[in-house]
């Protein structure tokens, strides 16, 4: 699987159908996998994927709606018959954990493995993981019952030295991570190098949103303002607006407004009620407002960021 | 789905695959539909094999082990928001209903259907339903939790009257009820006229067995005697006999021997280990025991009954 990609496990709504199973997701992002909702089945497309369980330690759930998690009890008891000895953690809505504990506690199966539970909290937008290069923010969205959206941001990448200033001032390691930084460089003589005439922007960071089942809320974009890919829900088409509104999901259109709202670079649509067999005018609504927009489609692998630019000519 | 037929949902042991689902299969008679267990992806396989909901009025599952009840969840949800409304049976091991019910509070979705629950008893054999032309039995086996296969048997069918005797003697509706199940005729001036001289044997009556998880067990033989089609699982080869005892299952040997102990008519073996990615091993040891095996695949179907010859010639 491609560095900073994102493979469609399932995109269906609520009742899955024979082409598409229920929501689940795969971020790949350098070397790690991170599970996004679990549907039922998600294992056996998970091995479709080609995605190794063993490279899958965090799991996300974005609401306790049966479409979105029900694939979790055949994973979790999978991982255990096939030997996993590490940790996993699980970020998910408060109860899941009691409902995990009660069903392999009712079948008499342990576990082999030690499961964290991280319970999301009712804030509208707060930070899950802060690590050196990489943040995860989760986002509250507003569906029938607590659901959540996540928010994957790498940190702002290090300027890029051109190779040949190396050898010209006589860098070390220590000088060379400065001006990486952005630092100037002042040579032996006095003598001033401007850090722009040393170094290039670096690629942007990549950034990725998923918006799960949702009423449309504008205003989830401005916490992920110029988000790399997004995927937001388009459960119907604008005809069935007034359903969207009731059953708390969204419109191809209103999914597109967001990435508008957001300026993202890339809007993937999914979660498709499965009264549709045929996915263009989701595809057309939605760029008829954001041009850059993909349908999800089952076992599809998505390009996060392909670099923009090759650093140096 | 022709009658008389048995299509494999899933036919994976433990772990699922990117080939096999775990264990379901749905057997069709006259018309009605039975769920043999329902492990995760069930209700997508059942799309894919085009049998509606509305036609299955009956689950069995046979332990409760997650490949083999797991999709038993997301199947449920479904028929509710497709509004079900009529009656639902599930026989099931003891603390199914349990499950279920507490799966479904956690979450909080209401099953807009009622579902009657039946606990399997543990007796070696046992009827579960005894309709009028129809009979359900449930076979206890020897698995690490408590295990039962099912057997669905026709009852003999009436004789087949020849069409020509009826206006020969100028029958009416009861006389013909009484010649097909086997009556002799008296004439008005006295004379008898032998039933086999009016009538045929009927079809031989079709009968179905499904033996899920279990050690060995050839004592199973007995009950099922003459079966018309027979399902066993054979989990392992030969060289893997000692984990077969091990972990309470069946080799394809053993299987064959069983169908063969039982005089069947034809035997379906399934619930393959992952490791296995090519079955032909399987199907030799089998049919070097009992010929007319076939590999279980998923989303095929298998017919069970023929009409073994025409009823006049």
């Amino acid at each position: 699987m491609e560095d900073y990609s994102l493979t469609i496990l399932g995109c269906s709504s609520a009742t899955p159908n024979s082409r598409r199973f229920p929501s689940s997701q795969v971020l790949h992002v350098r070397g790690k996998y991170y599970l996004l909702d679990c549907g039922e089945g998600a294992q056996i497309q998970l091995r479709r994927a080609r995605v190794s369980f063993e490279g899958l330690d965090t799991i996300f759930i974005s609401h306790l709606h049966g479409d979105h998690f029900f694939g979790i009890f055949g994973l979790l008891s999978s991982m255990s018959l096939m030997g996993r000895k590490q940790k996993l953690t699980i970020y998910a809505p408060q109860g899941l954990k009691e409902m995990i504990l009660f069903q392999f506690e009712a079948c008499g199966q342990k576990l082999l493995y030690p499961i964290e539970f991280v319970e999301l909290k009712k804030e509208p937008f707060y930070c899950l993981l802060d690590a050196k290069k990489f943040s995860i923010h989760a986002i509250q969205l507003n569906h029938r019952v607590d659901s959540w959206g996540f928010y994957f941001t790498e940190k702002e990448r290090d300027r890029n030295i051109e190779p040949s200033v190396i050898e010209k001032y006589g860098l070390n390691f220590e000088d060379i991570k400065n001006i990486k930084q952005g630092r100037d460089f002042v040579c032996e003589d006095g003598t001033v190098v401007k850090n722009q005439d040393m170094t290039k922007d670096p690629v942007p960071p990549f950034s990725y949103a998923y918006i799960s089942d949702t009423l449309f809320k504008p205003e989830i974009a401005q916490y992920i303002q110029n988000v790399s890919l997004m995927y937001h829900e388009a459960t119907f088409l604008e005809n069935l607006a007034d359903l969207a509104v009731e059953t708390h999901h969204s419109t191809a259109h209103q999914a597109a407004e967001c990435a508008k709202l957001a300026n993202a670079e890339k809007l993937i649509i999914g979660h498709f009620s499965s009264r549709y067999k045929n996915l263009d005018k989701h595809l057309q609504d939605a760029q008829s407002i954001f041009e850059n927009t993909e349908l999800a489609n089952d076992l599809c692998t998505y390009t996060v960021r392909k670099p923009a630019y090759s650093i140096w000519p």
